[in-house]
């Protein structure tokens, strides 16, 4: 994770601090392209949706946009029209700043739901971040400034080349969604590439990475309000446009899932009060769709996630948590290991070693692997364990 | 809860220690009946399913039974054929000492998952249970003996008067289901009475009950491999048998409702590590089946279950959890209360104080109304809140 960072040509991104949530943390943050960028973003399914997403939805619409302002601290959804009012503001007081279009502003905002935003704070924020483009900044910052209760900022960043001489990268930027099957918890991804790609190109692979990544923390369906992600593409790499699925776009998408895909990683290892990564690997299912369901059913099981917690080889929780997901399995058939370590073959208990599962489970990345002995496609999801820290954490969010 | 018990005329209760789990408590329970019983049972989805469960719902082909013989400590799930045969073995070891056919002996196991019954300590276990028949005994052994993780045993009689004059008994007893969202954790409940009553009209009260008590607690759908309620009628209050849906069929539905829904409140209030029992109101919904599904989805969610644990009025997670749970709302139409205090109007925070709500929040018992002002459909769940108790006890369940 720790590797070294390099930010696309032509991006600025920065992060201050506003004192929007009480904090004494950064907590307003600024992507800001010298050029207007194709870009696109995926955003939450949850029917109630904050007034940031509703404006980035709709500014982003032309294809097109050039800065991203983004806050911690407060969410801005469930609040009405006032909360309307309050983004459009934000994109307009931004575009006024740095001199674009207001329909080329994009928001995000995370935090408490139901406040109303201290505006005059973040007026004055939008003003002071605005006068920083072009100074000394640090990617850092930015990640800093969109945490809530993650514990270390989330950024990664890969070079590549493109027409074999062109120089170019991509920088990805995330902050954790809660308890990773994140009910709720707001995932936010901010991707900046300086390669030159049409808009379609754009939105297919943003949506592939994001299907094997965030998606594998089992974060569909039970979305936050304002779970957004957005990618923008200025184009300064140099690159004669990507406008087919060709050499070009493979490598390009195969260097943003490798971002994405650590940027979900981070933040399953970053989970709230989690101690351990775990990944749920289910092998041989009737279907992709049908394996993914099931990995995702496991991963979401307290029972599961807090005997992984407490290192408790309780491999009848994962037989338990299979057999409720609700597709049709046959308990007879299925073979459970931790590691490499088979403790179950055809639905019951190998004699296997107690101690040795334990120190299977006791490591920091913990794999479990489901083999259903259906078919032949399989699935991987991305969780954490569940902690006494967790529910402490979100006993008291608010105060 | 602690109102006087009444055992149905007929019936035997009794609880031992025969040492299954090496606890030291009981471990072991019977009933009995003087005299073959109508019977029926409603059992697990899950699609894996303990041995006793196929085995009891094999023995109630019938409609017939005349004991049942529970245990904790192991809950015979996930064992093979050798589970199936110590289930059997079980039942047959039962009616050898009582003298009655093994197909009217019904099972009930619960405990960890994956592990083989000891034997040996489980036959001599029921021989001695079977000895006390007749003797001396307490409805509260029986209750001790299923008891897992519950703080206190579960037993709600009700007596009442059918046919006008003569005296009917209904009794319950019931283990509670971990985090009451029972992703995975066992329920067990076992319902006896002398009254006189078909067969169809005893599966037809039964599934009523269930409807509006266990199922209420968000129980269906995520089951453990072994939930199992079981009912039995020895038809010794002398009643004529109830065989059409009259006035006395009413007033013994009347009656199991009570009893059942006394259970699964005691059961929400005793939820792993549970500080409070959470009652979820979805008023005005489209239909009941949306404004259950929508309670149902609240009552589920950990953000919503730790704020309510902190006492946290953080009513932007309903929000969030009425908008993923798959149901079409209108999030300007949603008013939210915590007790009789209204905290957000049409989705947007109304101007409430925040030391109310944390007041009404502080209590044992904590009310959730949502009015979703799209029809006349409603529906309540009881859950309890999640606690840092919750993950100690799931974390080292196994050891």
């Amino acid at each position: 994770m720790r590797s070294r960072l390099f930010l696309p040509k032509g991006f600025f991104v920065s992060g201050i601090r506003s004192g929007i949530g009480n904090k004494v943390k950064r907590d307003i943050a600024l992507i800001y392209s010298e050029v207007p960028c194709v870009a696109t973003g995926l955003f939450t399914k949850n029917r109630v949706k904050g007034a940031p997403v509703i404006i980035s939805k709709n500014h982003l619409r032309d294809g097109r946009a050039q800065a991203v302002i983004a806050n911690s601290g407060c969410a801005n959804a469930c609040t009405g029209n006032r909360g309307i009012a309050d983004a459009e503001t934000m994109a307009y007081e931004l575009a006024r700043q740095l001199g674009i279009r207001k329909e080329d502003v994009l928001l995000a905002s995370t935090g408490v739901i139901g406040r109303f935003l201290p505006m005059e704070r973040v007026r004055e924020g939008i003003r002071k971040i605005a006068r920083t483009v072009g100074k000394a900044s640090k990617p850092e910052f930015f990640a800093e400034a969109i945490m809530t209760t993650d514990t270390t900022p989330k950024i990664i960043s890969k070079r590549f080349l493109i027409q074999k001489h062109k120089k170019a990268t991509i920088c990805g930027f995330a902050k954790g969604a809660g308890m990773v099957h994140p009910d709720l918890a707001t995932l936010l991804s901010f991707i900046i590439t300086d390669v030159a790609i049409n808009r379609r190109l754009l939105e297919k692979s943003l949506k592939a990475s994001v299907e094997m990544s965030f998606n594998s923390l089992t974060i569909d369906g039970d979305t936050s309000t304002n779970d957004s992600v957005l990618i923008l593409a200025n184009g300064k790499a140099g690159n004669e446009r990507i406008d087919i699925v060709e050499r070009d776009f493979l490598e390009f998408q195969n260097s943003l899932d490798r971002v994405m895909l650590g940027l979900a990683e981070s933040i399953a290892r970053d989970g709230e009060g989690a101690t351990k990564l775990v990944k749920i690997i289910v092998r041989n299912g009737k279907s992709a769709s049908s394996a993914r369901k099931i990995a995702r059913h496991i991963a979401s099981s307290p029972l599961v996630k807090t005997a992984v917690y407490g290192s408790d080889p309780n491999w009848g929780r994962l037989m338990a948590a299979i057999g409720s997901s609700g597709i049709e399995v046959n308990p007879e058939g299925i073979d459970i290991y931790f590691g490499k370590l088979q403790v179950a073959r055809n639905g019951v208990g190998t004699s296997y070693s107690e101690g040795r599962a334990r120190q299977i489970l006791d490591k920091e990345e913990v794999e479990v692997t489901v083999d259903l002995k259906q078919g032949r496609s399989g699935a991987v999801v991305y969780t954490c364990d569940l902690t006494p820290d967790y529910v402490k954490i979100n006993s008291s969010y608010m105060t």
